[in-house]
């Protein structure tokens, strides 16, 4: 090996807690936020960057631009409702989309391992041109890398989206206030537990599938109609909504509490996970969306949300405290009210 | 397995020559080019990703923007004169540089092996840095997923990147005309004859070193100067000069003659290519430009190249003639012409 970096090679090495990297590094959770603020963003910092949204936001030439981008290593690659390949376009247009973006071009890089069959690739590349056209959204660029047998786990694909942002849309967590109300389109853990279902072969009684889906005709209506009360939205992916409830309360400085009996939990769901012994909350969703809202609207943003398909199951689950903290806490229905905290490590692999 | 998309999925599976993925359909030469046509493009298809660059170009609200996506999967990730990192960032801006854009923003997508050494990793992110601050360029977005140990090999990176296009410039194979010039601004298959003696470990009795570097301060002005004369350029990586020179051809419908003598090679990189049976012209480069020019300033562009560092070995190679088909040929010092062609598969995989 050669440094050619002397200069910046004198930068010491991070101290994290392994040498090594885990698989809780990529968990979303805080591993992954640790490995984030200690390796990454010293090297990359700039204002855009450091937001920390699920997309950048950015000017050009005086429009407002969103990037985001997504790579997808899921297994199996196929599953009950969908496969990998729709789970890339939507899962790209959906960070545009919470962060209050219309999605308007994608690219997609392939990383494909030798000996994969064509078959299944061709049946990749339709269920995205199907994802992409019910979204309305144009793949315009590609990449294809080939790696030897065994350097990959079949594939792996890279999407990364553009989208435009009006300009009364100002989404962030620092404008989360005392009393707002916190709202999520729909049932917790459908994805995590399909993926973890179709993995280990065991088959639930029920019709249970990914909730992968395009979020953005759900949440386009809700910015029309108050744009100033929508204070932040984020799609639950890793991690679940404990996860992304805990990076509102920490980006925002605020306690959130969280009604445990308002949050939609199929019963296939719940069961499983009991078996398994995971909690639904935890799991990752890939076509929900988590609104904070003004509680003045808290109601006619439900209504909007439930007039949708992807909405019908929306509920308001809990409410930003004036407590100083950042933590999330739930209370159950017996009054009692413990700490959601986000997960060390990683609960379930290689979902997404 | 489940079908969720039964009416496209009766779509019939196209014929290639091979049933599944072999290395040569990531070689950039013919089977990338029928994977692509077969199975990608008759998926994705609409009018800007049927233009082919190496870039997306379209419209957005006025303004042209340029996308272009690239994933790295280089073995091994450290190599004289760079490494995966800084490859990942030159890659992607010379996609955007030789479409004519000025690069802008990129996002970055990690996959991880699990186990890969934090001390790599950022080593990795400090040579991200360094290319990203030495072309002006902000990182602003990114996404890490972590596999399984033996599921990839160590880490994977996708860079996207965004430019901007000046409204008088309008680079297209179409714009090729007889009599234009074909240059190129240096020495032929340094990248991939460094990748090489790296992965199998005999070194070269030499300083030969990758010629990753940025190329948008080196087309930038030539641009400037000649936004008419300039009908296209390309950084020709995977499949090399040969290559691109051929997609040239191809997009153009014309006859392009190169000149043996005229295409600069280094000596180490011509003596281990007779070593190991390789034409320096099919070897890939990660910072070099070929540039078809209006004959009229060929001189002129010529020396706008040589006055930067990265265009000290800059040469014409070659012209467009007024032959019917779209081949490319090859005039040796004795006055033999031999057709070239693309290679049909893969000379060196994991090349970048």
């Amino acid at each position: 090996m050669t440094d050619d970096f002397p200069g910046i090679l004198s930068c010491p090495v991070p101290i994290l807690n392994h040498d090594t990297i885990q698989l809780g590094h990529g968990s979303g959770g805080k591993m992954s936020h640790d490995l984030l603020e200690k390796l990454f963003l010293p090297r990359f910092t700039n204002e855009i960057l450091d937001e920390l949204g699920d997309q950048a936001q950015f000017n050009l030439n005086g429009m407002r631009v969103a990037l985001s981008t997504d790579s997808f290593v899921v297994d199996p690659l196929f599953f009950p409702g969908g496969n990998i390949g729709d789970l890339a376009v939507n899962g790209t247009i959906n960070d545009l989309a919470v962060g209050g973006a219309i999605p308007k071009y994608l690219s997609a890089g392939f990383i494909i391992e030798e000996g994969f069959p064509i078959e299944d690739l061709h049946r990749i590349l339709l269920s995205m041109e199907s994802a992409a056209k019910k979204a309305n959204v144009a793949i315009v660029t590609g990449d294809t890398k080939v790696v030897n047998k065994g350097s990959a786990d079949k594939i792996f694909i890279n999407t990364t989206g553009i989208g435009l942002i009006k300009d009364n849309i100002h989404l962030s967590p620092q404008r989360i206030r005392p009393g707002d109300k916190v709202l999520v389109s729909g049932t917790s853990g459908d994805h995590g537990i399909t993926i973890l279902s179709s993995r280990e072969g065991f088959a639930l009684e029920s019709s249970l599938q990914t909730d992968s889906a395009a979020l953005h005709d759900l949440v386009h209506p809700l910015l029309t109609a108050f744009p100033e009360q929508i204070r932040v939205m984020r799609d639950p992916t890793r991690g679940g909504v404990a996860t992304s409830v805990n990076e509102f309360a920490r980006s925002a400085g605020k306690s959130i509490k969280l009604q445990a009996d308002a949050i939609p939990v199929r019963a296939e769901v719940e069961s499983a996970c009991e078996i398994l012994g995971l909690d639904p909350l935890y799991v990752a969703n890939e076509g929900k969306v988590l609104v904070v809202v003004d509680p003045e609207v808290a109601d006619q943003v439900l209504d909007i949300l439930r007039n949708h398909e992807l909405g019908a199951r929306a509920s308001i689950i809990g409410e930003v405290t004036d407590r100083a903290e950042p933590r999330v806490t739930l209370v159950t229905g017996l009054g009692a009210e413990t700490i959601i905290d986000m997960l060390p490590g990683e609960q379930l692999p290689r979902i997404c």
